[in-house]
């Protein structure tokens, strides 16, 4: 298996808006700069401006999971690195990690499910022709990633864990 | 069990540069109104402003998980109501849910877990003892409040939910 995360899809530097009370990136905010980094991975299998406005179709997120792993302070220069981890006629599965620009360390992780959309409905709907065939192709490329440890965690407290999964009664 | 999600913890209105290219509050904007949902909470536990910096303690979000289930456009008025799943010496676990103000119809939904934390450490640490009480007195509240549907869901395409919870190989 080879090294996760190897596409950068948005680089930027952390504003002073985006810093909450305790002086660090707000967490919130990490999923502004996970939501740029969809738009890169968009632009990258043909769903920029132009190819939206061609097609008709965008992309809508339908669910997301984050895991806050390292404060960022302001004014860190940053990027979104994305892993397509699996797709289907209509949707992604992509798992995004947030660094420093050129440093190895993941200061926080998300994977996400996105809907490809017919705007004129707007209906969930299969890619165009050309989407697809780019979506195809990044698949082959990150087949032989690994996966993030990160991807399909349960949220629970430590001692809840059990009656996350089920073996027991919710409180 | 009674109605979910009933302790409104932050108001605002959906500004135009919340808004993306589909015209809709971006996907990553949900999060930042969620994460003032959180410090709304803060407050009703009694680490606002004052009691952090009279307690030197505050709040790290860990994880957070979203749905996203309607689009919210530009200029509607919306409120984050919370509710207290769970909670141990000093982590929370938070479910929010976002609506139109005075509406039923749940917009987005977010589970959350955070860290109570020393910020002379920073460090990890139980609630100082006013705290504790205020968030005991949260969790008697909410103990007879339904668990909203969405605790607890594992990431993953639909054809792919077999691996995603381990029976089989991932690809």
């Amino acid at each position: 298996m080879h090294k996760a995360l190897t596409l950068p899809t948005y680089q930027t530097t952390i504003a002073s808006d985006w810093v909450d009370f305790n002086g660090h990136l707000r967490d919130g905010y990490y999923m502004v700069l996970f939501s740029y980094g969809v738009d890169g991975f968009m632009d990258h299998i043909g769903l920029d401006a132009a190819g939206r406005q061609e097609s008709g179709h965008s992309m809508f997120t339908l669910e997301a999971h984050i895991h806050y792993l390292h404060e960022v302070k302001r004014g860190t220069p940053v990027e979104v690195r994305t892993q397509l981890l699996a797709h289907d006629a209509k949707r992604v599965h992509l798992a995004l990690g947030l660094y420093a620009q050129g440093q190895s360390q993941l200061l926080a992780f998300s994977e996400q499910i996105l809907l490809n959309v017919d705007m004129a409905g707007p209906r969930g709907s299969a890619f165009v022709p050309a989407v697809a065939a780019r979506v195809q192709a990044v698949q082959a490329l990150h087949a032989g990633l690994a996966w993030p440890q990160y991807v399909g965690h349960v949220i629970a407290l430590p001692a809840a864990s059990t009656a996350a999964t089920g073996t027991t009664a919710t409180p």
